[in-house]
């Protein structure tokens, strides 16, 4: 692979409105990997200079994105790399830890959503927001155990369709609405189900634009609210807030008025005081309310 | 018009998609006023029950919306035809009633946005969701004022691409966004100022679906949530709650999944408590709180 088509490929992260933030963190890491495989380098210290400057563009593709951040910055602080090392044995270590993290990252996926189906538990209707892959593992666990969902479409591109086939499939008996009907199917649900892009340092979510007001109809009825996601999306206590990415307004499909501004944010942040439950790869984290 | 006319023309109110509450109900006058005209009836007898069944038909078109039955209502009870009269006198009268009644919904509609626009007076930045002429005149109002919008897009039809359309031919400065994203939003707002399909007797509105949710996140920021609808559309105390309609599933634009239920209620309930104030004909009507 050649520095264009490491840039194509960074530029397909930035660009990625299917993939959640684990996935995506993933695919960093075999960009880094296969960097670590072919960039040239005339000796080590080339390597981790031409491998540091791709950790950093990789970290900037989609700053609401926490696991990105935190595995790139895993990779980096877990490389020990000495200048007298042979230079394959250099690469061969860089690319063991990019896989390792991968694993690493996937194990926690699955151990969430194992966690978070034995709170859920049997029999249960679920409701959730736009597309989580940790949701979807979830489902899966549960799917024949009695779940019923209940699914928003996500404007503007509908992440809830991809959900909505995929729990056809399943055999999973599920109502898809508009996100302006979660106030009508909420007290239907048992609990409120989502994942996360990021969680702040104070438990504060980021998470596809719609999951605030949906919080706020879940509290209203007195169902929990859980947010299902492992670790590495976590941001330190006392880190900024991240930039709320905005994408196309072209992505609302409407006319261009000239007077009005059409704005296409992605994400929205619920406080923390309307989570009932954090579930991460260690377990079940209950609000301290 | 014949028979067949009526009825399409009554199909044409059940399935209209575009007009409020307000300008169906006085279409639906129109009907009686072009009914008491034309309608076959060799005596008054015939007459009043060939129009008493037309009303009751139209006052089953749309049952999220009060002001069709309260006006058809004020219609049939303002209907003073003695068995003696002369045919065509009972017809005029019966003609003059409807037209009155017209007539009074427009200066009522009129009267609300002359209120309500003195209580947001200029400068202000409002947020409104779905389509409402009521609004509609409000912005007429203060478009010279310094206004400035924020508007939903109100899935699935999409009724805030036509507010948005009029906002813009006004020079009036409009962010435009998804439903999904009020919770984003909401803070740039001084007020939210929604019309009504109907008001039940607690004050609680029903209104386009999303209003709910959007009332709950205002009432987070600490901002105002008015509702501006003349008094045709409250719905007297002990009335029974009407049934939300529910339309095509279709308009949601998704495959036909084996498992999934696709639903499309169009209205929600607003609880009366997070309202701050209840704007119509007579004035402003604050909350109890």
């Amino acid at each position: 692979m050649n520095l264009a088509e490491f840039n194509h490929k960074i530029a397909e992260i930035r660009a990625d409105r299917v993939r959640g933030a684990s996935e995506l963190a993933r695919r960093c890491l075999l960009i880094l990997a296969e960097a670590a495989r072919v960039l040239p380098a005339a000796n080590i210290v080339e390597l981790r200079e031409g491998l540091l400057v791709l950790v950093a563009e990789l970290a900037r593709t989609r700053p609401s994105m926490a696991p990105i951040q935190n595995l790139l910055r895993r990779w980096r602080e877990g490389l020990i790399i000495d200048d007298g090392m042979e230079l394959t044995g250099a690469r061969r270590i860089a690319i063991d830890q990019a896989e390792a993290l991968i694993v690493a990252s996937r194990r926690a996926v699955a151990d969430c959503a194992t966690h978070a189906a034995r709170l859920l538990g049997p029999g249960r209707t679920i409701m959730t927001h736009s597309f989580s892959s940790t949701v979807l593992d979830v489902c899966r666990l549960l799917k024949d155990e009695g779940l019923r969902l209940i699914v928003t479409e996500s404007r503007p591109l509908g992440e809830g369709r991809q959900l909505a086939e995929r729990l056809s499939a399943w055999n999973v008996p599920t109502v898809y609405i508009t996100d302006a009907q979660m106030g009508l199917f909420i007290a239907r649900a048992d609990a409120v189900l989502v994942g996360a892009d990021s969680v702040l340092g104070d438990g504060a979510v980021v998470n596809k634009a719609g999951t605030y007001p949906l919080a706020l109809v879940t509290r209203e009825q007195g169902i929990p609210f859980y947010v299902c996601c492992e670790s590495f999306k976590w941001r330190e206590a006392g880190e900024m807030p991240p930039e709320l990415e905005e994408m196309a307004p072209a992505e609302l499909g409407v006319p261009d008025w000239p007077c009005v501004t059409v704005r296409n944010v992605y994400f929205d942040i619920t406080p923390a005081r309307l989570v009932s439950a954090w579930i991460d790869e260690t377990g079940v984290r209950l609000t301290a309310e």
